[in-house]
């Protein structure tokens, strides 16, 4: 039974399931595409001008000869949530996922009828099935699981582009899920040993009533990190980008983890050895509150209701993917 | 026009230009997709079990849970290449594609009505084309650039899984685009400042009668590498694996690089200073004609001869991608 | 209920229970200690000589004035054995554990009467509480599991001194002890990604007829491992010492671990994937077997038969140490 | 001739010279005890709960179970303080060692009837004896020398966990007192070439009006280096934590080191060549006399007291250890 | 035609072409001398002072025994303007180098007739020479080039002190002449990916309204630097130290490179990638403009001028250097 | 008093005295000058052709245009010595200095009236001056002194390029000059804490009868170095390559470098602790005595004569140079 969505493909829209990409195309060659994750609350979307700020960035490093403005752009995104809003739930929200590749490599031009540009992709799928599993969260909190896996430095690769070469963050979830109990999230170090990001989410710690996380180099600069930067300010809490090693985690007041589609969970211990009480602390409750606040909705009760929604949605793994047995 | 040629995708056979993969498949979403590319001589595979063997050994280490057997792929290679004969002209070789990756991800499943399965694809393109602009390069040779992106090492994404996590070879080819004069190929060092490899090749040198290659640590362990240690035994010319550093090939006696598509080719030159007299040596030499002998084809003038059918064949470049002007 | 075992302690025999060092010895203070583990095979010291000799240069490193020559040294083992055999069993085996310490802190002279001398001490415990629980292993095999605390390189802390600064080897359990399944041991990663050793033992594989194990760099040099390469000879199996990154153990034929008290246990997996067909290999049997055969005991029903007899026996941590829940 | 001095051990008071620990505990196994050095002016304990903290934090991350609360292990300080104080001279300072292991191994838990316990230690002893070579550097200062061991950098080891795996220490100690002249300290580089600490001790600079300390990441984050940012705070004086290289130290105006049994004391040369013109400094005068204010007494006159008093005192050594000849 | 001008040479005055220093020169022999270059505006020094405090410092770190004081240096350096004033036009300005080496090496002692004493040269030289190929970079802009080769950092050759062991600034200029298109300069990158450097110059980016350059580390300490921080102080706007990589040079809304000779050259581009627009930005204009303003004169005017009036000066090289074709 | 001897500068012959260098040249505005130091035995110079390649490398990696041919070099070589002879002592050994470097800079040409040419100087010297001060070292041996400063490894500043960019090397003496005791060298640890080599000579052990010595990575590769691999081999001594640490250093059973001036010397104790018994090893004798077989005359015996001719030698810096008090 088809969803009846629709997928932006180079201009045209195509049903969901044909969202497809030519295994010709860059992207699939080299791990050659930028993209982006967006959400809305209450249907509108969040910081999208600033998630494509960050996607033409990372076309502009790349070389990859867009002849999108971004003002198109944005305007394709807005398009392509008009003609799904018909399949989505009064109570979903619109998660775009925006793909731009090179395009097809040179030699195959023929098989395309040299037509050769960049592929641009909007895809538009409701946020509940990103979140369903995370409702537990909110209580319960993360177990940051620190693997053998390093993140790699930008110097070699940069995180800070937000591209699709990133199958070293499925060897960290490789690892992680070979961890004792629940709700184990990986942290990444970077080769010096500080504390980088999670494989999907960046990282915060609050210490001494300060807010602080690590510098913006070997990960990628989220735009709900940044956002935590913009409501620490109007809460009159101090927050700051500083190295952090797992020593400053287990002795940490707080901590917690940010991403486009959950905001904030809270982070309760570090392999499995509980930060100060184990429970989820004042700052990032007062963190939660008011990004609900200033979005118009309770960010951890729609997320609560998801799961019950979705109550045949049998994974709990945090973040989805699927590994051998 | 189409070409008439046939892709394997997951059992069935579609046309070439149908051959996609789903936006929502781990391969695009992470980049987590193991691949391998072949090459046949005088339309017989070559080394076609060796390259499977690799491809399962990176299926192995990330976890992708593949229900082909070895033996299954090898006829389905085979059957690909039955299917795509007819349409082959009687001097092309088969340069096969073949790519596995984890399947789409699990959260969304409900688009694949549940059938959740690793995606295999095998593709069957005429070498020539690819080939077509490296026949002037038998006799100008290479100039091998050094770009400031450095080879990843092993231990944070590993090279020998042969992978398609690999944007920073597009970063290193996008860098040598900028150097002046022609047949500029990057070699990369890696961290340590040894030379690591190509962005799609191996490289030798070699010294007082020996050839000698970068040990099989921060690199491809390429099947073309592998058979020069064969066809150097057969000559009794010792072949052995060493660190090597630009002061080495500045000072070698003779460079090459292999690759599956070209077997392999003369580097003449390290940033435009000439390796001794700047001409392909004699060692050289005799590992092409050794080459050529065995596999009971002329691997240079086969080459040649493509560039000269492909005479509307424009581009220079000798990998195929393109930049943003 | 005292065992009446006696321990040597810088010329004197006390009980057991009594072998204790102050807490004003450089050995509590810096970790400043060198020592020795050896066992017996059917009472026969094994190695002894080669134990003493490293021993001494860990102390001519550490300038740890000692004023025992080797011989007396060794001669002070074989006294201590003498005087502890009366409470071994028929079937025990003689564990020594020979500590040197340089004493106690100068300003701390008075508490000692200004008698400063460096501390030796020689402990003599039956084996089998050591192997006890590794009896089943030799069966299942160990799964080695990367943890990501790192080996410490040679330069910043020499591995190669067998010395008592090690508690990064206790974080290293500590994360292998949180991970799922059973029979993990630790294999620690030096900082350049290559496999180092594991936390008191050294580490093997077996590929292509080949026994590989790593640089004698940023490990301990074990005697256990020396021994591998001296049966091998026998054996007529190459062994050579390599750079061994996971991706080599992930394709390796066979792997193992060798240490002094269980001589070599199986690997047949890592990080919870199979190594081949997940069995004890060939070259491995091998090895027991000579082994066996060299020292006059079946290595493997000795252990196993200790298993048998500590029966009341209850852990199952494969090396011993305690963590807090 | 005893001192009646007792230490605590696991509750129970015993003699000084027979405060020992067992050979089978963790604490000489794998250097696996963490501890702390504190320190009375005019008798009266400086910022011990600070200590503790920094103490629990480290039994945190080994994990090692102690059952004794924080206040209990307070009040235990107090006791040993208590019991001890009719031993020590009226001008005698209490300088307390404490320090906590996670006990003997399991397998040795017969020799300890199966009572398994974390060790804890507290000694206290008078810190004349410490301090007593120190006087004359408040007036000639220290020679800092940079040897070739480096500070292990805080992902292998973390030196912000006050443990006693630090035999590096000693090997730092061994190279400088292989140095020409007097009063030299060791300054240890991290790996990245950063100034990090000394073998007991922190570093601070001072340069145009400000006080710079290097990043509390490869060092011990000391209690005395905590107090200089306080009192630096109370007399205006900017203090900042910062990279710190030794052209940064060369090029300072002034320079110091810090550490619980002297306070704080002037570093006048690097590597034997003169910090600007080889004086104690303004900003150094000032903090000396601001702590000394602070606490109650003349720290520097009260060290050179002792210095006399300890008319029998020989060594010479700034560090208390012994090497071979 | 001799110039007229003269060079002070160890307390005489030489023709410029008779500057030279022995073969027997530690100079020579180890690259052991340390410098300075600076300039005048409108005759007058800028930053006189300055350039001998960091040119002392480097003597004191190399142990180089001077015996001018540094008021000596700097008469001579006013006596040096002095002499040669007569040969310079009324709008030249006096580009002064300073030299100081440790002289002759001791075993050479007899060819000097055993007079060993530092080597000290000043020489004064007509900026226009170095600065006439720079006009058309105020309009054009610097294209930053990242070469291969990295800076050397600081534990290992510190490039804070000004020396003259630095050929490998000769390599990245070698390998930047290499790069397709003009105006391109070196920018190399640190062994950690940061931003380091020019080879004669430092970098700044300009984003949000804040100036930012890499911190002093693994770069010389420019005067031109910091007198940007001076400047930007006036001009109200924040200026920072901070670790750029090229993501944030790519993503920067303007850059510039200072040196000595230019003051400050806009940066337009990044390996041939425009920063921006690819125009000069509007606080590097201020910047200039300030510069101007308080040099009383207009500094990118008198740069033009002396362009055309090096009319017939043939060289394109921004850096004037040779290679071999 | 004038020693007759002559100079090679550029195709004239020149008193020592006058052999100078311009300020303005690149070998002293970037330490850009490649060389060599080559001696004779019994008048006949020993492997000049293999120096002069070594030479001719390194100005083909630095670009250097020189136009003299290596056999017109070599013939200058020849005329040099044969001008000088007639002021050489018939015991004297000739001792050349070869410096080639890229002459002036561009923008000083009008200086040189554009006569721009690279810069070539051929200087003789009595090989004496240099060794006198080594004769006691064949029978003390060498303390072997591993300072603080590291080797710069080859991927930022290459070794194998014997180049005047060498203050690091003065760094180590300056440090090594404040150690106690006599007969210290420095042996420098490259940045992996490998052995590198020392600040004008190469190292090696012998541990089990054979001789190793450092990878040809992080060092020049001595002409005298590649003489022991030849006179092993003569010698059926097993000479082999390999990473050395110090570790190694302290267990081998002997040591000895290797320098032009000098043939090979021995080193006794690495860090003031002895190496063995701290006698010259037997290894070391044999290859003294072929070396000095094969030469035909007895290099120990020399420069022991040497140093009793030179009785007014003063200095006792095995190396020669000098530092501030």
């Amino acid at each position: 039974m088809e969803s009846g969505r629709l997928v932006y493909l180079n201009g045209t829209f195509v049903p969901e399931k044909d969202a497809k990409i030519s295994i010709f195309d860059s992207a699939l060659m080299f791990g050659d595409m930028v993209f982006e994750m967006t959400r809305s609350f209450n249907k509108k979307q969040f910081k999208l001008r600033e998630h494509l700020e960050r996607l033409y960035a990372g076309l502009h490093i790349l070389r990859i000869p867009i002849n999108l403005t971004i003002e198109e752009m944005e305007e394709a995104c807005y398009k392509t949530i008009e003609v799904n809003e018909p399949f989505f739930n009064e109570n979903d929200e619109h998660r775009l996922m925006i793909n731009v590749s090179r395009g097809p490599l040179g030699i195959y031009a023929p098989i395309f009828d040299n037509k050769m540009e960049p592929t641009v992709v909007i895809a538009d799928f409701p946020l509940k099935w990103t979140v369903a599993s995370m409702g537990v969260l909110f209580e319960k909190g993360i177990n940051a699981v620190i693997p053998s896996q390093r993140a790699i430095p930008g110097t070699l690769l940069d995180p800070k582009i937000k591209n699709r070469s990133r199958v070293h963050y499925q060897m960290a979830n490789i690892e992680v899920s070979n961890y004792k109990g629940e709700n184990n999230w990986a942290l990444l170090l970077d080769p010096d040993g500080y504390v980088a990001e999670g494989t999907g989410d960046n990282f915060f710690i609050v210490k001494n009533g300060t807010i602080i996380t690590p510098e913006g180099r070997n990960i990628l600069r989220g735009i709900s990190r940044a956002y935590i930067f913009e409501i620490a300010k109007e809460l009159n809490i101090p927050c700051v980008e500083k190295n952090i090693e797992p020593y400053d985690v287990y002795t940490a007041d707080e901590a917690f983890m940010t991403g486009t589609p959950f905001s904030l969970l809270p982070v309760v211990s570090l392999n499995s050895e509980l930060i100060r009480d184990g429970k989820r602390g004042k700052v990032t409750d007062m963190l939660i509150k008011k990004w609900s606040d200033n979005v118009g909705l309770d960010i951890e009760k729609q997320i609560i209701d998801y799961s019950k929604e979705v109550s045949d949605y049998k994974s709990n793994a945090p973040t989805p993917y699927q590994f051998k047995k």
